[in-house]
């Protein structure tokens, strides 16, 4: 709603370029106004890199992101009984934690209205990973949507076009007008589409380090006590977990192979920090959710549904819900491989002390696994794997990862950048946790 | 020329939004690909906000002036054979120096190649004055400028769509993002299209108080110090004097008003504070021609100009070269003049101790004498005379000023904001100066 006596576009960009602080009725004019006509392209980048410098209140951002929410369709999915929890990852390399995180949880009895993004640049997407299973849609009516959360507890889609279309115009000015970096502006533009799935709650998994969009820990800190004051100051459960994104997330980088890495896990198997970290994510849901006290009781069940199967289970009747090959969650040996698999070796002896998550993940893009621009198709079996983790001694000439292409050259191509991902040392480095911190009193 | 290996207009703008000093070629890069199309709107509109928060150093804005200079014609005018220096002012009420000065420094030597604008707002035009006289033409081809130049010694035109092109894109664009306000921005902009007219000089009359931009001394001093140091690093004499703009300037406001009382000084009469402002202005422009030494040597050829006629000759001769009626120049009281004339009474006894030029400003406006949009048409009879200027001494009753419109009811509309922008006391004010400070070591 725009008030009658509205102030123009310029006053607002004004305000703000003078550090005042502006109303919501301000608020919602602009984002409407982008959406009608009324408000220029030029005249919101004027206004975000003047929020690039003046930052926002909590209360601006919550304004920021209830108009940009409210901009779209918003799903109430009142048929779902369950109260409703999802997780966002800021993107990293290797984090395929989505996978099996929802189906984990929606066996504990959380429902999953999951919507998630496709990979761009160093980092992959859940909505490709899913896509390695053959028949899988992510495109989904809203009806059918909400029909799987209530019926499955966990349905992972793509976003749709009518949610938050100012967020989309919003977030595609940002991209070229080197106005991405400021909290304000990412927190309200996740949050935005998270929350027009009708939530309960949200757990937002803040990735630091050298793969992350955030590099250090102190910004992915900043960032994710942003959004957990923001989300509950737009009335949600908010619980967030930085946690570390320096050497990527289990042993799998590509689709297919993240796919069946996820599965591993839900088969009760699978890396030991993908495990971990679907695990700690999975007790932030729990209890958000209200579906356990304390974080004890909380991971016995998730152990529980991983062990007996209950967690695998939500995740092939997910998949079937969604028109996926069932048969290739039973049997992911069947996922696609990639016809080239080259090994990279050792320059010399030494321990493994660090795999560069950046490069890997450009890597991985190189191979085919990922995309630059948004329209470009991705490679469901390329990708690398992972043969010398961390902490690993390996010998002159051992293979480090395994590079899977569609042909040998494009494979030979990423060696020598693959090899100088590794830093191999003298002596075993300390192990670094996963999980560097949690914001959220809950 | 754009280099090949360009960084895109992200890493431009995020470098000004980092604090970093850019390169000619990236400035460059940014004006040229504005006109080509390389740089959308949205991505200039967000460095211009980025320039608002960290500024420009003098080599980015002599760059970024130079870069919209070049984007359109550049006169040479070669066959000018006497010195080039023209007069800026940032724009006032009731400024009609340049119909004085133009004539007064041609009739000393002086070639003054004069590209003038049009009221808008609260301030008056050159160009909107100059048009009060029936015929005057403000746009010449460049050839017959040249020769006006060349033959008389001064013309003044409106600028061509060919001048400055950059300049002009950009200019719109930061009326409608909130960036006008930025001393680096608001300096190249002036220099690019005052130095299109291939000045060897340039005097600036940098207004300050509430009818000007710069609504304090210090800020306007900050513009005037800014315009010096930038336009001789593009390798220009700039000499500016900062001037009081908190009364109008003269006793009239409106286009023929104006234009007559411009020619009272031209015929050695008219206000004490116009006559004097046009000498002050005149000398220094003598100086940075070179044609005198001393101020007082320059004076005195001044007004010796103004006393012995040739000044007045030069401006008829202009007129007539600008196919305006040289019979209204000879016999002002023949310009158009409003068929309501209007009072505006003083409402009790005191001595007038400030006259608001924002509020007259507009009132001027009001009455039909200027535009709040560019497409607008202006009346040339509209406007107001002062009768009581300051420090006049005024019973109850008697007239302050007198309001020239159309009908009566336009100009009763406006009769008591008139009459608020006097101010009456009990004494005499102290008379402030005119000239406030005066930059440059020239």
């Amino acid at each position: 709603m725009i008030p009658e006596n509205m102030p123009n576009p310029v006053e607002i960009i004004v305000r703000k370029r003078d550090g005042a602080e502006l109303s919501v009725d301000e608020i919602e004019a602009l984002v409407s106004g982008l959406l009608s006509g009324s408000v220029t392209d030029y005249q919101m980048a004027a206004f975000l890199m003047a929020t690039y410098f003046r930052g926002m209140t909590d209360g601006e951002t919550v304004a920021l992101t209830r108009a940009m929410l409210h901009s779209g369709d918003v799903l109430e999915l009142e048929s779902v009984r369950a109260p409703k929890v999802d997780k966002h990852s800021t993107g990293g390399v290797g984090d395929k934690i989505s996978l099996c995180l929802a189906p984990l949880v929606a066996a504990a009895g959380v429902a999953v209205p999951m919507v998630a993004g496709r990979g761009l640049g160093h980092t992959g997407g859940t909505l490709d990973k899913l896509e390695a299973i053959a028949g899988y849609r992510t495109a989904l009516p809203p009806a059918r949507f909400e029909r799987i959360v209530r019926e499955v507890g966990a349905s992972i889609v793509g976003q749709s076009a009518k949610v938050a279309p100012a967020d989309r115009r919003i977030y595609a000015l940002r991209d070229v007008t080197g106005t991405v970096e400021s909290i304000p502006l990412i927190v309200a533009s996740i949050l935005s589409k998270k929350l027009a799935a009708g939530l309960d709650g949200l757990v937002l998994d803040v990735k630091a380090g050298r793969g992350a969009f955030m590099k250090d820990e102190k910004s992915a800190r900043q960032l994710a006590e942003a959004l957990v004051r923001v989300g509950r100051g737009a009335g949600k459960r908010v619980v967030a977990l930085v946690t570390d994104m320096a050497s990527p997330l289990g042993l799998t980088i590509g689709n297919a192979l993240e796919t069946r890495e996820a599965i591993a896990v839900l088969m009760n198997d699978g890396p030991d920090d993908v495990r971990e970290l679907t695990l700690r994510l999975g007790v932030e849901m729990l209890r958000t959710a209200g579906l356990a006290r304390g974080e004890r009781a909380a991971r016995t069940r998730l152990e529980r549904a991983l062990a007996d199967g209950s967690a695998f289970e939500r995740f092939l009747r997910m998949v079937r819900a969604h028109g996926g090959d069932p048969k290739l969650v039973e049997h992911p040996e069947r996922l696609p491989v990639a016809k080239a698999q080259l090994a990279v070796a050792a320059p010399r002896a030494g321990v493994v002390a660090a795999i560069d998550a950046l490069e890997l993940g450009w890597v991985s893009v190189a191979l085919g696994a990922g995309r630059t621009r948004a329209d470009q198709a991705v490679d469901p079996a390329a990708g690398i794997e992972l043969l010398a983790p961390l902490g690993t001694r390996v010998s002159p000439g051992e293979p480090l990862c395994l590079l899977h292409a569609r042909t040998r050259a494009l494979a030979q191509a990423q060696l020598e950048r693959a090899r100088a991902a590794f830093t191999l040392a003298k002596s075993t480095p300390r192990a670094r946790p996963r999980v560097l911190t949690r914001i959220g009193s809950a």
